[in-house]
C-alpha cells in the first residue's frame, strides 16, 4: 500500500470512528439531561453494544499495522503527530483482551449503582467490595496496557501525558508547604459575612440572570446549548457543537453562575480548537489537566474577580432586590471568596480545594503501593480530612462517597483538578502581561479574553503536550509557584 | 444450522439493529430540540454514515438466508409474524442498488434544505427541479423494491400496508360525497365567536398550564419527556421511552394544547405496546395510519370534548383569567370546535382536514399517472384549494410549501392521515359503547381511557393489521361511514 492509500484508509478510519464518538457523546448528554430513567436499561445494554463497535473498529488490526508505517512516514505534521497518539493507545488498547474489557465495563456499571445506592444509604460498606475489584481490575488493566510501567504512573499519565507520581509529589509537596498554613491563617481571621449568598434564591429568578450571564459569556446558540443536570459537565461533538449543563440550588446564589462559568470553560476550549481538528485525536485527547486549566481559569480567576461583577453584579442585584439590596459590590466580591474548610470537594473555595485533592491523591497511591486498602477506608478518609482540612466527617455520604469517580475506575483523574488549576495559574499571569484583562471583564468584553486563549491555548487543541503549550505561551516550564503565590497574595493577608 | 441457531443469530441480528435504531432516534431527536445549528453539518454526514451501517446490517445476505428459512418454519408465532414482515423488508430493501440508494438519501437531504429555501423566500420554483428529481428518484427505487407493483400503489402500501389506489379512491370518493356539502353549510352559518382564542397568551402561562395537563394525561415522566421544536413529532426508542414535542404561540390559546394531546396519543401507543416487542419490528413497524388513528382520537374525539374540558377548562382559566374571565365552559367549547376553510393543514379543523388530504392525495396520484407534473404544481395546488375548500392561495409558502413530506421522499403518506382519523371514528363509536368516556374525562380518569385503547388496540403493535385490529376491536371490517356520520352529526345541525 502506498503512503497515499494508507492515508485515505486513515481518514475513513478516523471519520467512522468521530461517526461513533459523535453518537455515544449525544446518547449520554441525552441520558443526563432528558431521557426518561425508565427506558435506562434498555438504552445502556445498547449503548455499551455500540462502545464495543467502537472498540472493535479503534483496535483494528489493520489499522495498527497501517499506523505503525504511517507514524514515521513523511506526511503533513498536524496528522502525523495525531497517528502517533492514537498509534500508542490503539497499541496499548489491544493488548486487553476484549473479554476482560467487557468485564471491566460491566464491573464499573456495577460499581457505580452500589456506588450510588450505598451514598443513598450512606454506608460506605456496601460499597466497599466494588471498590476493591475496581482497583484490582483496573491495575490488571493498566498492566495489561503497559507492562513494563507502574501501572498508577501509567494512569496519572494516561490523564495528563507526561505526568507520574513522582512529579507529582514535586507539586503537592511544594502545595503542603504553604497551603495549610494559609488555612489556618484564614480560618482565625475570618470576617467576611456570606450568609446572605445562602438564602432563598428562586429559581426562576436564577434562569432569568443565566440568560444575561450566557450572553455576557458570548455562548452562542449557534455553536453551544447548555441543559440542566444533577452534576454540571460538558460534551462536545465538533467545534461548533459544544453542550455545557449546570445545576441550581434554591438556597445558593453562587453554585449555578461559578460552575456555569467552569463548564463554559471547558466548552470555549473545545469550540476554539482549530476547525481542522474536528473529529480526529487532536480535539478528543486533549489532557485533563489542560482542560481544568480553561475551566478552572475562567470560574477562579475571571468569575471571581471585582471587574467581573463590575459588569455583571448590577444586573444580579435587579433580579433579587430583596436579597442583594443592602449588599454592596464589595461585600458581594467578598463573599464569593470566603474560604472555609469544608467537607464537600465541589462545593470547597479556591484555598481549600487542592487540599480535598491532595487527599484523593494520596489515598489513591497508597492504595497502590499497598499502605492503604480499601477496608475501613472511610476512616482513612476521615483521618485525613482532620489533618489536612481540621473538619470532621461526621458521614459517608459527605465524606469518601461523595465522588463517583472511584467507582467509575477513573483512578489518576483527581490530581489533574489541581494541577490544571495552577496551570491556569501561570497562564493568567501571562495573559495579564499581554492583554488589559479587568478592563475588558468590566466592559463586557469577555469573548476578547477567549481570543487570546484561543490564540495562546486553545486553537492547538492536544497537538502539543500541556508542557510544551506552557512554555509556548508563558515563555517557561511548568512552575506552581505562580499558583503558590496567588493564593499567598490573595488569603495571606 | 438448526432452527434454534438461526434463532439465535435472529436474537443478536435483531438487538443490533435495534442498537443503530435507537442511536438514530435520540441523534434524531436531539438535533429537534436542542442541538446546536452550528454544528449540523458535521453530524449530519457522521449519521449518515450511521444509518448506512444500519442499511447494511438490515439487508445482510446471511441473514436474508436465514429468515427465507425461519418464515416458515415451526416457532413462535409472534417472532415468526416479526420475521415475515422483517423478510419482506429485507428481500425488497436488498434490491435497491446501495449507491443508488446512498444517492437517493442525497438527494433528499438536499431537496430538503431546497424546499426550506423556496418556503423562506416564498418561491415555489427554487424548490421544483428537485421535486421533479424527488419524484422520479422514488419511483425508481419503488420499482426496483417490487418491479411488479404500481410504485404509487406500493407507495401507499408501504405507509399502509393493505392500501391501494382503488381503495383511498373509494374512501375519499366517499368524503367527496359528504364533506363538501358540510363546509358549505358551516361557512353559511357559522355564528361561534372563536376571536378571545387568538389574543395574547404569555408562553409563560401556557407552560404552566401544560404541566397540569401532561398529569392529567398521565404522561409520567419515568416513560416520557416532553421538548419544544418547530414541528412537534413524537419518538420513541423502547416501552419506556417514549418522547413529544410541543411548540408554543404565543397568540394562540389552544394549538399547544391539541398538539399535545395529539403527540402524547402517538407516544401512548409505542408505551402500551406490549414490553417483549420492545426492539422488534412489531413496535417500529406499526403503521402510520394506525398511529394517526390514536393520535386523532385523543386530538378530535377526546380533547375536543365538553367532558374534557370540565377537568380542565377551570386550570386554563385561572391561568389566564384577563383572557378567559368572561368565556364560559359552552363559549370555549363552541370555539376550539369552530370549523373554517383555511389554507394550512395543520391549523385546519376537523371538518376541512380531510379535504386538505385529499388534495394532496389527488395530486400525487396524477404526478406518477402523469396527468398532473411538477411544473406550475403551485397553481395546481392553488386551483384544488378553491374548488374543494373555496380559498385563494395568495403565497407558495402557505400553499404548495407548507409540508416538507414531498420534499423528504414522503409520498403516499399523507393519506394516512385521512384514513387514520377514519379509523379513530370506528375505534371510538366501539369504545362509547364499552366504557363510559364523558364521565372518565370528567373525573380525571385519562388512564382508564388509555387503558381500553392498550387492552384493544395499543398492546398488538403491528400483530396484526390495522384491518385485523379493527376486525378484532369492533367486530367489523373498516368502515368510513362512522368517520362521516361524525362529521355529519357535529356539523350538519
Amino acid at each position: 500500500m502506498t503512503v497515499d492509500e494508507m492515508l485515505k484508509k486513515y481518514e475513513e478510519w478516523t471519520f467512522k470512528k468521530s461517526a461513533y464518538m459523535m453518537a455515544l457523546s449525544i446518547i449520554n448528554f441525552d441520558k443526563m439531561t432528558v431521557a426518561p430513567a425508565g427506558g435506562n436499561e434498555y438504552r445502556d445494554e445498547r449503548t455499551a453494544f455500540l462502545s464495543g463497535e467502537l472498540f472493535s473498529i479503534s483496535t483494528d488490526d489493520e489499522m495498527i499495522e497501517i499506523l505503525s508505517k504511517l507514524k514515521d512516514a513523511d506526511i503533513d505534521p498536524d496528522i502525523k503527530k495525531s497517528i502517533q497518539m492514537e498509534y500508542k493507545d490503539i497499541v496499548e488498547a489491544a493488548r486487553v483482551p476484549k473479554d476482560f474489557y467487557i468485564d471491566y465495563q460491566n464491573l464499573v456499571s456495577t460499581s457505580h449503582n452500589y456506588w450510588l445506592k450505598a451514598k443513598q444509604e450512606d454506608d460506605y460498606s456496601i460499597f466497599e467490595p466494588y471498590l476493591k475489584q475496581v482497583i484490582e481490575k483496573t491495575k490488571q488493566m493498566y498492566l495489561y496496557m503497559d507492562p513494563e510501567t507502574d501501572p498508577y504512573d501509567k494512569m496519572l499519565d494516561s490523564y495528563e501525558p507526561g505526568m507520574n507520581k513522582a512529579k507529582y509529589d514535586d507539586f503537592f509537596g511544594a502545595l503542603k508547604e504553604s497551603v495549610p498554613a494559609l488555612i489556618r491563617k484564614v480560618v482565625e481571621r475570618q470576617n467576611a459575612d456570606d450568609s446572605f449568598l445562602y438564602i432563598d434564591y428562586d429559581i426562576e429568578g436564577q434562569k432569568k440572570f443565566m440568560e444575561h450571564l450566557l450572553k455576557y459569556l458570548h455562548f452562542d446558540p449557534e455553536w453551544s446549548y447548555q441543559g440542566e443536570t444533577e452534576h454540571p459537565f460538558t460534551d462536545w461533538v465538533c467545534e461548533n457543537d459544544c453542550r455545557t449543563t449546570t445545576k441550581y440550588l434554591p438556597n445558593n446564589a453562587i453554585s449555578a453562575i461559578l460552575s456555569t462559568v467552569h463548564e463554559c470553560g471547558h466548552a470555549w476550549y473545545a469550540h476554539n480548537v482549530d476547525d481542522k481538528y474536528d473529529g480526529t485525536a487532536l480535539l478528543s485527547n486533549i489532557s485533563f489537566g489542560m482542560h481544568e486549566s480553561q475551566s478552572r481559569l475562567c470560574e477562579n480567576y475571571l468569575a471571581r474577580t471585582e471587574s467581573f461583577w463590575k459588569a455583571n453584579y448590577p444586573v444580579l442585584k435587579e433580579t433579587f432586590p430583596e436579597q442583594l439590596g443592602e449588599v454592596s459590590l464589595d461585600e458581594f466580591v467578598a463573599a464569593i471568596n470566603v474560604a472555609r474548610p469544608s467537607l464537600v470537594r465541589t462545593e470547597s473555595d479556591e484555598l481549600t480545594y487542592p487540599m480535598h485533592i491532595l487527599i484523593r491523591y494520596e489515598i489513591e497511591k497508597g492504595l497502590f503501593d499497598g499502605t492503604i486498602s480499601t477496608e475501613a477506608l472511610n476512616e482513612t478518609w476521615n483521618a485525613m480530612y482532620e489533618k489536612y482540612l481540621g473538619v470532621k466527617v461526621t458521614s459517608d455520604r459527605e465524606g469518601i462517597l461523595q465522588d463517583d469517580h472511584w467507582a467509575d475506575g477513573a483512578i489518576g483523574y483527581f490530581p489533574t483538578y489541581a494541577l490544571g488549576t495552577a496551570f491556569a495559574a501561570q497562564f493568567m499571569y501571562q495573559m495579564r502581561k499581554d492583554i488589559d484583562v479587568d478592563s475588558l471583564l468590566e466592559n463586557s468584553h469577555y469573548d476578547e479574553i477567549m481570543k487570546w486563549l484561543r490564540e495562546n491555548i486553545h486553537r492547538y487543541g492536544c497537538r502539543y503536550k500541556a508542557e510544551e503549550v506552557l512554555e509556548k505561551c508563558t515563555g517557561e516550564k511548568f512552575n506552581p509557584e505562580y499558583y503558590i503565590k496567588y493564593l499567598e497574595e490573595k488569603f495571606g493577608e
